[in-house]
């Protein structure tokens, strides 16, 4: 097959984890007779150097019309970088919301899964650790508090702000049908988390998921409230198959889901449309502190290219390679810094992905 | 000193575990020749079924008459309790969302400690936990989404659901100068914590918070994103001393810091307003499947009213020797059920209650 896949490198360690990510694509491509053609854009920090924007319309416009991107990451330090001492909507991240909102990537599916090998990196005890868990987050990305109205104004020279929370039906219907599909292919369990104790939005939240529920007879579904779910998940994480939850939830949980896995290095995303569009990336950050250093992990971007075979390419054998490449290198004991433990052999970010390609 | 006490038993384990602290209060009262005048008012389930509402106007009248209220828990089984099929400001949470708002009671103190006995209940592994940790989360509790205006209607047929996520600056400043009161008679660190790269609250939070921390030399002041916060508290609590931060948030990370703890069953809280009054009562809930079997842990609501006499009655004497009683408790190796291991001694609720007063 032909496709278009957009790159974008980003800031921090981006570009050095994009590069072994690619290098793994084309690895694919070659294998199977497929054509890639790769375009980079800017995006972040590099393209506040260059274009005094976080992201501009004319890579917004590569983006779509592409059939699929790769991100590393954007940002730097967020306390002493110049990038961040101009207005919020020019600072690196605004460009990461543009495009999830310029594109429409509604449904953000973030796995977080204890790796056996990686266990022991785990920060809970073992006696919870050891029943292993492996669950998908999904996390609506274009509604909510990130999108409502905003604004700041002195009400009798007292400065007020304001956010606002919106959600309606529509946009509550079909990031759940994403979640439920998925759920029918894996455990058959579907979370959905809110505050309907107390939200408008999360009572529409509830009885729409409870709605499409009807669809699916063979996934079960529980409700359950943010508070309690943020404690859930460091008592009992195996019980979460797949969790659905809003767009400020998720980005809360999803990232204290990443954490209890000990090994954010390792964990894809993928944020999707309603087309088969999606923008992949890895779980963690753009970590300037040890850019340009080749030693990041690469295998959070690497998975992530391997997502984009799958759901935006639906090329299922390509990904289940690859997978299964990543898997073989842990079990053969390679490790990057982030996840090295003695006895094991450490590699830097190029060799991990040379790695990859050999067992491909 | 004489002092009028609200005491609200509630629902679930309620009745059982305010006894247990009202047997403290009075101990302490005749110890220290104080006299203390109980009120008992009804509020949640049990308010439901008498008065058809969660909270009565008589009631609160008689709370904000009082010096302080202490509260046992509210609510009942959300899924399968009659409680719960009447609309949202009928349910049992509603009187307890009432009271915050009718008196006040902006700042909610939650500490979260890992007692030395109790570590093996601790979630994470050892390597985090043996450096110990203790904190207080100072959560803002009258405002943001919880008392935003919020409403449900259908745009052209399709229903939409809003919340309002609002604080001005003087919400803001007064809460935060609780924070930094607290953490001067601590370890002089305070972390606030926001989601300012998105939310024109949190950017006017982090200005406010920034302006008062001005006035406490002595205190550091750092900002953390709340989705880092989530993963924080998991990798390493022992960083946080205090955490300010919003409602909704405050909500999330304090049930995930108690957690943590792994001994919930232990944790008192605080809910302060402007004057002296305020509200007391354990982080955990109602738990209505041990209700009335006399197993639940009276701790956390005796901690409460030693809280209250601390901060309601200037009593500090008197609160040391609550809580000086409960460490004895702990060493001497009494345990109730949910605390319980191997080769401790199991006490009922109301043993525990015997064992603090023997040890007063
Ligand atoms: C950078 C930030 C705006 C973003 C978010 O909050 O969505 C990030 O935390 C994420 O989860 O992708
Ligand atoms: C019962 C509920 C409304 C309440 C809240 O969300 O504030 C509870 O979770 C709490 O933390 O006291």
């Amino acid at each position: 097959m032909k496709a278009k896949i957009t790159l974008i490198p980003g800031d921090g360690i981006g570009p050095e984890i994009v590069r072994e990510a690619k290098r793994v694509l084309e690895s694919i491509a070659k294998k199977y007779d497929h054509e890639f053609i790769f375009t980079d854009i800017d995006m972040g920090g590099c393209s506040i150097d260059k274009y005094g924007v976080p992201l501009t319309d004319e890579a917004i416009e590569i983006a779509k019309n592409s059939d699929a991107i790769l991100l590393g990451a954007v940002g730097g330090n967020v306390g002493n970088s110049k990038w961040y001492n101009v207005a919020p909507n020019l600072r690196p991240e605004a460009g990461l919301l543009k495009i999830r909102k310029e594109l429409g990537l509604f449904a953000n599916l973030r796995p977080a899964l204890l790796y056996k090998e990686l266990a022991g990196a785990c920060p809970l005890k073992t006696e919870i650790s050891e029943a292993g868990f492996d669950m998908v987050i999904v996390r609506e990305l274009t509604g909510g508090l990130y999108f409502g109205e905003r604004y700041t104004k002195e009400v009798d020279g007292i400065k007020t702000a304001v956010d606002t929370l919106v959600y309606n039906e529509n946009e509550i219907r079909r990031v759940a049908k994403v979640a439920f599909d998925i759920a029918t292919k894996r455990r058959k369990k579907v979370i959905s988390v809110d505050k309907a104790n107390v939200l408008d939005s999360s009572r529409l939240w509830r009885s729409v998921v409870e709605e499409v529920a009807k669809d699916y007879p063979d996934v079960t579904l529980e409700h359950m409230l943010v508070d309690n779910a943020a404690m859930q998940l460091v008592m009992n994480p195996g019980q979460f198959d797949v969790m659905l939850t809003e767009n400020m939830f998720g980005d809360i949980l999803s990232d204290e889901a990443s954490m209890i896995t000990g090994s954010i290095g390792m964990l894809p995303s993928a944020s999707l449309n309603e087309s088969k569009l999606g923008l992949y990336e890895p779980s963690h950050g753009s970590a300037p502190d040890i850019a340009g250093k080749n030693i990041a992990n690469p295998l959070a971007t690497i998975l992530s290219a391997s997502m984009l075979l799958k759901y935006s390419l639906g090329l299922d054998k390509e990904t289940s390679d690859i997978e299964n490449a990543v898997e073989k290198v842990l079990k053969n004991n390679f490790r990057t810094a982030d996840i090295y433990t003695q006895g094991m052999q450490k590699l830097s970010t190029s060799q991990m992905g040379d790695k990859v390609l050999e067992y491909l």
